[in-house]
């Protein structure tokens, strides 16, 4: 497939959605346990997926459309929700990020964005230069590797309840 | 996390309607497409999510608490769906798995499943002695293993268009 910011608007539209359809009012068990060490529970993923909108995607975009002679990003916080969501439910989470993914997306349209913007540069502090239809489709798929990651915490919990069937679950062995 | 027949539902009722946000009206492309060879495309997962509502959950758990002196159980067909779904849309899929697993859950709940029940046992034909409470928390797993693989098989469409950002997409890699 040949990105298509139509389709991409596709997944970024529905993805607050389908992780409130997934975990609004669940058993705080299923998001609060992590993987095990230091690895992200369900409600720090949420809180990961705010920052991205507050602090990545959009502004990203801004860099590469500028006049900025140096079109680097500012690098991105993997570890800011940590302090960012103290004290906040699940809940509120889940609304702020369907509220900040809405705006970022009229935001985005707005632009209207052209074939030759989609070829315009950025330069990422570790990765180099990419363009902004690299930078969108990214914003894409990293909503699909966090509901895929939502599920995989989720799906850990149970690891020890499934017997033999274990060696079935690919999820499990991830 | 201990098995819990309520969390456990609580994932099953919702898992219908996680995959109709995420799907339902769509572009063909997210949906008709897979990772290559003979790997399956969402609307493939769909079937097969539908296969097993109809052969397997329910099926295994009545051989358990039935009086049979042989509780072994029929095996799964993980190709059942290539067939079975001829023809039909992926609206007409979403609508059938929506209306199965509500039946299937009313079914379960039917039962007033004890304690006592959970630890009954049936033979899986090749994983050999399962439990009721095992078979119920694969039931779980497993359609999180499909919210996973779905959004993976999604994510895979853009592989080619996240140019450097590949790197850093751990989905891109399974």
């Amino acid at each position: 497939m040949n990105f298509s910011l139509a389709k991409s608007i596709e997944i970024l539209e529905r993805t607050p959605d389908v992780i409130i359809t997934m975990l609004q009012n669940i058993s705080s068990d299923w998001i609060s346990n992590n993987e095990g060490g230091e690895t992200w529970s369900v409600y720090d993923i949420v809180g990961h997926l705010i920052h991205a909108e507050k602090t990545d995607w959009i502004a990203r975009m801004e860099i590469i459309l500028s006049d900025k002679p140096d079109k680097t990003f500012e690098p991105f916080d993997r570890f800011a929700q940590f302090e960012n969501c103290k004290g906040k439910s699940l809940s509120q989470l889940l609304d702020t990020f369907k509220a900040v993914r809405k705006m970022n997306i009229e935001h985005l349209l707005s632009k209207k964005l052209t074939n030759e913007n989609m070829e315009e540069k950025g330069f990422h502090p570790s990765l180099g230069e990419v363009s902004l239809s690299q930078l969108l489709a990214t914003w894409t798929v990293h909503d699909l590797n966090h509901i895929a990651q939502i599920s995989r915490v989720m799906a850990k919990q149970y690891k020890a309840e499934v017997g033999a069937w274990e060696a079935y679950l690919k999820i499990l062995q991830l």
